[in-house]
């Protein structure tokens, strides 16, 4: 990890940590408990966001693009293991008909997937060393290889998250390299940081790492693990990658209201299975 | 799939279902409820089992190897997401204390386990397709050959479940095989069929296409699923498969008792976290 990430990360864990009281920008000094920078700190506040209206915090990516085209920012999700590939091409029917993002479903299934969404402008989602991110790094490169040459447009790929909580960071930063690399500039890759395992500074650094190998999105979860996403977590993945990259809120996701808040704290992607639901 | 199996299947599902008023040795004709045909249908009866001595069942195999020798029935095992480096090292260290057949672990922590573990007897063993069994077979085969190329010397892979529940049997026959082909006959591969989440037919099928694609054991579960073993999986995956193949039991065995259970309904190997607990 070279030291311009280590200043980056101590000044944004600084920033993370006081703005609340420095930088909230209705309270003068104070924390307002609804704006973007006190969500950060304080995810149930964003009920109180979305009730005074979504526009006073602007500044979150995403804004003004809810509403009717919701099913723009969703990845129609499938990932149980005992998916069959009969439930495979139903959500590639029904994200072909909402024209969603993109269906987001496990390497075994992608060639099916590719073969009904051929020309329909739907992406076609891959995860890889999904969900425990545990496997090698060359497994990892190996598995994004074969999607994409089954037809994948996409890949959400896990970090390893042992090797985050022990500072490894020269190798968490490598495993995404790898992928990122083997994806090439056509493919983007989502990294997801299983943010409910980490501390906030792991978060930090997750997205930082991630950020540095080139990635082109975060991801909050996998899903599989004890909790999804949080507004909170939104909100601060959105701040450390800032506008440049995308942020993908998954996990736990079910309904439009929470789809929007997901937005409105700065996610620029849903993961949701309940994808029909959110905008029916 | 063959017609053999087919055949097979049936008389093993036919078998299953009537036994316990048939087959029962003790009952004459009824169910005495402690006997292994009356475990099969009705698992808490192995508690009489144990109560009124394992000889009783001495068709199952293990059956008087338990006791002081319980850790060499054991896999100690720590496949969690964060695992760090150094966890792995403890668990190596635990492993070698008290000579358990196996550490269980990420395929990203073979090559230390392994250089921990070098000379020690104690084999080195990885999980692959895990937890999930979806990513495709050429990639559980490539991760198969990471691993023994690191130094594993077992293999857990999980079974692709969603093509099981599709009755794609030929594939799922044919992405056990070739992870067992990739290993090798010095590499044992033991195969995870996820049973919380297959009917009794399909968990039938899953070990006799294990059994068919030369695997060295069924196992019963992830423990990243709903639930993990229960002894009567345990005892219809030992009926199934027979004498001449292992039967692991994985998931939620946290003490002596329920290690003892396992062993006593037909189980050769047990995946445990909690192991030094378990023989202590």
């Amino acid at each position: 990890m070279n030291l311009d990430i280590e200043k980056l990360v101590n000044e944004i864990v600084d920033d993370v940590l006081k703005q609340s009281v420095v930088i909230c920008s209705f309270a003068q000094g104070g924390e307002c408990g609804d704006c973007m920078y006190c969500v950060t700190l304080h995810p149930q506040a964003v009920r109180n966001i979305v009730t005074v209206g979504a526009v006073r915090i602007g500044a979150a990516p995403g804004i003004g693009a809810v509403g009717e085209s919701m099913n723009r920012f969703i990845d129609h999700t499938l990932l149980k293991p005992e998916a069959t590939p009969q439930e495979v091409i139903k959500l590639c029917e029904e994200a072909k008909n909402y024209a969603f993002a993109a269906v987001c479903v496990n390497s075994c299934y992608i060639e099916l997937a590719a073969r009904h969404l051929q020309g329909s402008g739907v992406e076609i989602c891959s995860v890889v060393g999904f969900p425990l991110g545990s496997c090698t790094s060359k497994t990892k490169a190996f598995e994004t290889r074969e999607a994409i040459d089954d037809g994948a447009t996409e890949i959400d790929m896990v970090i390893n998250v042992g090797q985050l909580k022990a500072q490894a960071y020269d190798y968490v930063e490598w495993d995404i390299r790898r992928v990122v690399e083997t994806a090439g500039s056509q493919v983007p890759v989502k990294v997801i940081i299983e943010a409910c395992l980490l501390t906030d500074e792991e978060k930090i650094k997750a997205c930082l790492l991630a950020k540095n190998a080139g990635a082109a999105f975060v991801k909050t979860s996998t899903g599989f693990s004890k909790s999804g996403a949080t507004t909170g977590d939104v909100a601060l993945m959105r701040k450390v990658v800032g506008s440049e990259m995308g942020v993908k809120a998954a996990g736990g996701i079910r309904d439009f209201e929470s789809a929007s808040k997901m937005v409105t704290a700065g996610a620029s992607r849903i993961g949701a299975s309940a994808s029909v639901k959110i905008v029916s």
